[in-house]
């Protein structure tokens, strides 16, 4: 794959806005460094020690950049370009990783933001909007179980009265961390008036790589759709009862494994299906599965099909525990809405897209972002760059560093188109204590 | 069912050997009360305190019936009854039970053995071979990981090296047990000049009862074929890794699953197969399984059916590894080999069911049993009851005392024809240190 940028930046009679290559490669290879592990894997969970540090080395970037960093009462670091008063085009995305994960998820947006801040800055373009960096300390989710945390806190999605039960695997409670402020960084603030939320991530999956392109618009981030499901038959000898005499569990829950992929297969791209869990009792070698719990995930940009799903596997469990003389119980299910990204903001990065000499691209998010948080309340969108293998959660996890380069000049362009766009600013309802 | 006992036993001139009912329901109920737990369910482990109180109970009884109660080197009490020195005929089960099992299983052919002795005593019955009644210790196989654990180190199959290193969950040795001889019973043998060993046991299954009867000789221990299959796929998203590019490792084991089952449905009543262990690896609801372990087991009466079924299973499982990108591999078979019973202690059983009233009838047993074990030295065999609703290893086990009965004097009945049959005495290999 041969990748160029394009000659043109889009407004000819200006320097062009062009951001380094090199810088970004020197930036990210130096970030990835910190939380490092012997098998090459990084682990940075929320306010570590290791987040702290990559807090205060994207802190310097920022002084770099020209932009003034600080931290926000939720942690997250917040670097405020110069400009005037007014609603400011937001762009980042976290520092935080998952244990064990790759060098790009997360670091690459806040990274590219930083560099894009700089490319302008270094061609004297003064946007009408000022840019805002913004580097959320907690979306994984893996330290205290919820997902896009500092995101949905700064919403106030997650009411302040959690903070003090939210705890990591140390036992240290959110508001612990917040209140101790380890970072020694000024207190800053995400402004409510905000035009627009762009965030550049790795896409996470295959799908670009394997199209050969470097990056895409998102369209969509995809809903999720979560249950348990457990048959019960009869626990009973294995060898002393005849095959025709049994209710096995684990036959029930296999026929409904070997659906779950059926029915998503269906759906062609437009879901995918996965049992990830799944624990037979007693578990003996000798005695025929009584019972079976197995958890059943669906995901799709469409509500409406992520309800024909959900009614299929209901369906489906009742059928199988009828044929097998099993009883099923399908739990409850856990939902998370389809989130479109606006589509200016999506439009733009289209533009964008082009401008940089690629070919116009949408494509679905299979995973949460932070950008699906705030979309509920600003116009936001993403921009995704191509994941080598596919690979992320992973220490192999890789993006080529020309893709890197092409996508954080995607940034650029697209908060350049976005700053010409007359849409009405909306409010982000930022939930800080302090007024 | 309306069961009756035959008005004649085998030999009309003398006074008939009947055993009692009553005292058989007795002794079981009070047998039954040891290691009873709230659930109703009993929990003898081998040497437990409750083990050693249902030991002295049942060596109470033997002095009842004529027997003369001691205990092995390997904890196995035994009941000699009066007579010549020469070759015995041996009768027994076993008195240990799984955790929360029923009160019926191997305790029912101990004091059904124990019954016969004190018939044929009253009746005045001298048999030309002496009687010998055998309570097995460790049959269960639960404590120390082992299988007819007792009938096995008896015959010298576990050799006594092992006995230090073999520990309960408690973490005491088997050896420090037998050391113990906590039960402060005289020291005992089995002779090594045995014509034949008869044991009653329940079924454990359904097949009895659904036939509408009550008791039948077993034909054959079924022979049992074990592995593990490892599937071994990719863990990824479960949310950005598009179906068709997945290698799940839970969809082969699924597929393994079913096939498991249908394998062997196509034997029909000749095998059984069975899935009891599933694990998924990481095992998370947002992870697609990188890696599935699961056990497979057949049992069948016929060698050659257990190996077209192991080379069926290898076959399916490299077809689905080949069908879903993955890797297997299927570990080594651990077998154990059908075991026919003894052709003339089978025969005696079923003359004796006519005697009893009893219509013909021989069945497989699907479960392993001491009678296996000592079949392989010398004349073995077994007597069937029915088990209600084919339950066992559970407190709702039982057999309806009428069909206890009748089992118990088809066991009478057997162990006058055998002491009338002029079969060829073999030696059995006692593993005895003392001599």
């Amino acid at each position: 794959m041969l990748l160029q940028f394009a000659e043109h930046t889009s407004d000819s009679v200006m320097t062009p806005a062009r951001i380094s290559p090199q810088r970004l490669r020197q930036r990210m290879e130096h970030l990835g460094t910190i939380g490092r592990g012997d098998s090459g894997g990084i682990s940075r969970p929320p306010f570590s020690p290791a987040h702290v540090e990559a807090v205060h080395l994207v802190a310097q970037m920022m002084h770099e950049a020209g932009l003034d960093p600080g931290v926000d009462e939720f942690g997250n670091l917040i670097g405020h370009g110069a400009g005037e008063d007014g609603p400011v085009l937001l762009a980042g995305s976290h520092l935080d990783t998952v244990p064990n994960g790759g060098m790009f998820d997360g670091a690459l947006g806040v990274v590219a933001a930083v560099e894009a801040a700089q490319a302008l800055q270094e061609a004297g373009r003064h946007l009408r909007h000022r840019l805002v960096v913004i580097a959320f300390a907690d979306e994984e989710g893996y330290a205290f179980d919820v997902g896009t945390l500092s995101s949905r806190a700064l919403v106030g999605e997650i009411p302040r009265s959690r903070f003090g039960t939210l705890r990591d695997r140390s036992g240290q409670s959110l508001e612990a961390y917040l209140t101790a402020r380890a970072h020694g960084l000024p207190l800053a603030r995400i402004p409510e008036r905000t035009a627009a939320y762009v965030e550049l991530h790795v896409e996470q999956g295959p799908v670009l790589e394997r199209m050969g392109r470097a990056v895409a618009a998102v369209e969509s981030i995809t809903g999720i759709l979560r249950t348990t499901v457990t048959f019960e038959g009869r626990a009973a000898h294995a060898g002393t009862t005849p095959m025709t005499t049994r209710a096995d569990a684990l036959v029930g829950a296999a026929e409904l494994v070997m659906a779950v992929r059926e029915l998503a297969l269906q759906h062609k791209d437009r879901a995918v299906g996965t049992v990830g869990r799944l624990s037979v009792h007693p578990g003996a070698t000798n005695v025929i599965p009584g019972r079976v719990d197995l958890s059943v995930e669906f995901r799709s940009p469409d509500e409406r099909e992520l309800d024909d799903l959900r009614v299929a596997v209901e369906q489906r469990s009742q059928t199988i525990a009828g044929q097998q003389g099993l009883r099923v119980t399908v739990g409850s299910w856990d939902r998370s809405p389809p989130v479109p990204m606006d589509p200016g903001v999506r439009d733009a990065v289209v533009r964008a897209l082009q401008t940089c000499g690629q070919p116009a691209l949408t494509l679905l998010s299979w995973a949460g972002h932070d950008a699906g948080v705030l979309a509920r309340y600003i116009p936001a969108g993403m921009i995704f760059v191509a994941s080598t293998a596919g690979l992320s959660h992973s220490p192999q996890e890789h993006t080529p560093w020309e893709i890197a380069a092409i996508g954080t000049q995607v940034l650029v362009e697209t908060l350049m188109i976005l700053d010409n766009s007359n849409d009405p600013t909306r409010r982000l309802p930022v939930a800080y204590a302090t007024r």
